[in-house]
């Protein structure tokens, strides 16, 4: 792979400094590097490599000469900037909602849909939500062989995704509470430490959390199957970090566990934990700060002969977020 | 109701403090109360209505004169003590798995089948498990109306009902973690603190829990139709008390949330806590404590159109345990 000059945009936000992490990790071969943010976090100095950047405030000129921009800004910088950046001749891979359901826009996950990386007449390309790239990892082989009609899917969603402020607000519960004192909601919408919430933004006509509806099109988008149903249910728990997923499928043909297992052993991006006679199985604290989707627990459905159930944990920062991009950014400019 | 004649057998337990505060609260007519437990545990005492009772070692000799026995004591002690209990005429509600699946057994939840409790020939009623009783309570007006063809649950457990030792061990983790210390599973099978455990008994052929084929199985026999199919997964969170579920389900007819909400209004047992376009939707931690099984989300199903998906909430030490057991004894009781 050549050298790439390299943006982060929202490089001081959880996602951003776990790109760098990424980056320096896989030895990507970076040669110039922007870290690049709100005039509100400029100045900050982040470490790259052992040496220190000093964030930039945003501009059109910073993308010039750029290669890869990495955003991970929200979707309203997104929707103002993808565009700028991609103007100056940078390749936007967005880690937000902005551009996902653009049909000029691929979403991408490396090990399901690299080709769809090849075309992208707006200059951008879209990093799926994170419960959605773990769960299409670990379906596409499956899909693959005996097509997937039907996903039903609950999610135990761990607080890093929500932010830093979030993350020390469960921290700070997480005391008072150990403390017998009150837990104040701080930035949450309630306590979440000894607690389950559901407080993603709401589609009040449906009844669903946009976090729910993600899952519903992105997997259709990404697996290229329009027909593909999703019944989902997105649950934060008092986790740091590693989201799980609950997943029930239904196939167009019958398939065993063991196919299933098999078809999934060695499957990019997958490792198999599944020795549930002996009690092993993904847990979101073994998965936080690695690479792979973890699936086990996968069982012929009970209720539904011929289907399966699963259980399926990630990293949401990384495969979920930051090493997704990344792995984008290595598929764009690689040879 | 007429005064009756109660002994509670595993008094000293989670579940067993719960029933004496659920016979208090309740105000039932509480003759006699004998409090049993193993040779271990005698000579503790407990408060009931500001007395003080000494524990007693189980003997058969101990309920005679009984009217309601009610069991909290695991499934082999249930295997041995309800026949000898029921040998000397008393009513046995049994809160373990031991007799459930038996036939000559009645397994009910007051709200639900009543009826069943009338015929018991073994002198024994079964107390449902926990996750099962919040489920069938919530399905059981859908039911009626539609007839559910086929649940899928994913469940979000507290550590409660797993005995006072899990609790003080999820505790104890906590307390490690808030500290920066190494959290030790104790008599968990591992770090249940900002963590997921699956760690019940496992059924190796088929590769579940046996808490989930419990929600297969005694759905099943509750609602009287043998022919509802249950994909269950359940998982245990960092929750200290109250269970939560997340319930997709499948109707002989198509439903619309409206008709689901009209159906749930004032069903008994039932509170609904479903106004989520202004956020409003059950949480573990204001359901503990409390009697109702609180169910909101309610909306039609985006991956199956004329379904439903809701989430299901119950305090799993009362109206998942103590509190239904108290309620059976009520019923037979009645008049």
């Amino acid at each position: 792979m050549r050298s790439i000059d390299v943006a982060i945009l929202g490089a001081t936000g959880v996602v951003g400094r776990e790109m760098l992490r990424v980056l320096e990790q896989r030895e990507v071969p970076v040669g110039r590097l922007k870290l690049l943010a709100s005039p509100r976090s400029a100045g900050a100095t982040l470490s790259f490599r052992g040496r220190e950047h000093t964030v930039e405030a945003v501009t059109d000129e910073a993308f010039q000469g750029i290669d890869a921009a990495l955003f991970s800004a929200g979707a309203g910088t997104s929707r103002e900037w993808a565009p700028r950046a991609a103007a100056r001749g940078a390749v936007v891979i967005d880690n937000s909602s902005a551009w996902r359901m653009d049909d000029a826009v691929p979403l991408v996950v490396p090990e399901v849909n690299p080709d769809a990386a090849r075309e992208r007449p707006r200059g951008i390309i879209a990093n799926p939500n994170c419960s959605t790239i773990q769960l299409v990892v670990a379906l596409a082989p499956l899909h693959r062989a005996a097509r997937v009609r039907r996903i039903v899917v609950a999610t135990y969603q761990a607080i890093s995704g929500a932010g830093i402020e979030a993350v020390r607000a469960l921290e700070a519960q997480q005391r008072a509470l150990v403390a017998g004192e009150p837990a104040e909601p701080g930035p949450l919408s309630g306590q979440l430490a000894g607690n389950l919430l559901m407080h993603w933004k709401r589609d009040t006509a449906s009844g669903y959390q946009e976090e729910e509806l993600k899952m519903v099109h992105e997997t259709r988008k990404i697996l290229g199957d329009a027909e593909i149903r999703v019944s989902p249910t997105a649950v934060r728990v008092p986790v740091l970090n590693a989201h799980s997923e609950a997943v029930t499928v239904e196939l167009a043909r019958p398939m065993t566990a063991t196919e299933a297992r098999t078809l999934l052993t060695g499957a990019p991006g997958v490792e198999l934990v599944d020795d549930f006679a002996n009690g092993v199985y993904p847990q979101p604290l073994a998965a936080s700060g690695r690479d792979p989707v973890y699936v086990g627990r996968i069982r012929e459905d009970v209720g539904n002969p011929g289907g399966l159930q699963l259980w399926v944990v990630a990293d949401n920062l990384r495969k979920g977020a930051a090493l997704n991009a990344v792995q984008i950014a290595e598929l764009v400019f690689a040879s």
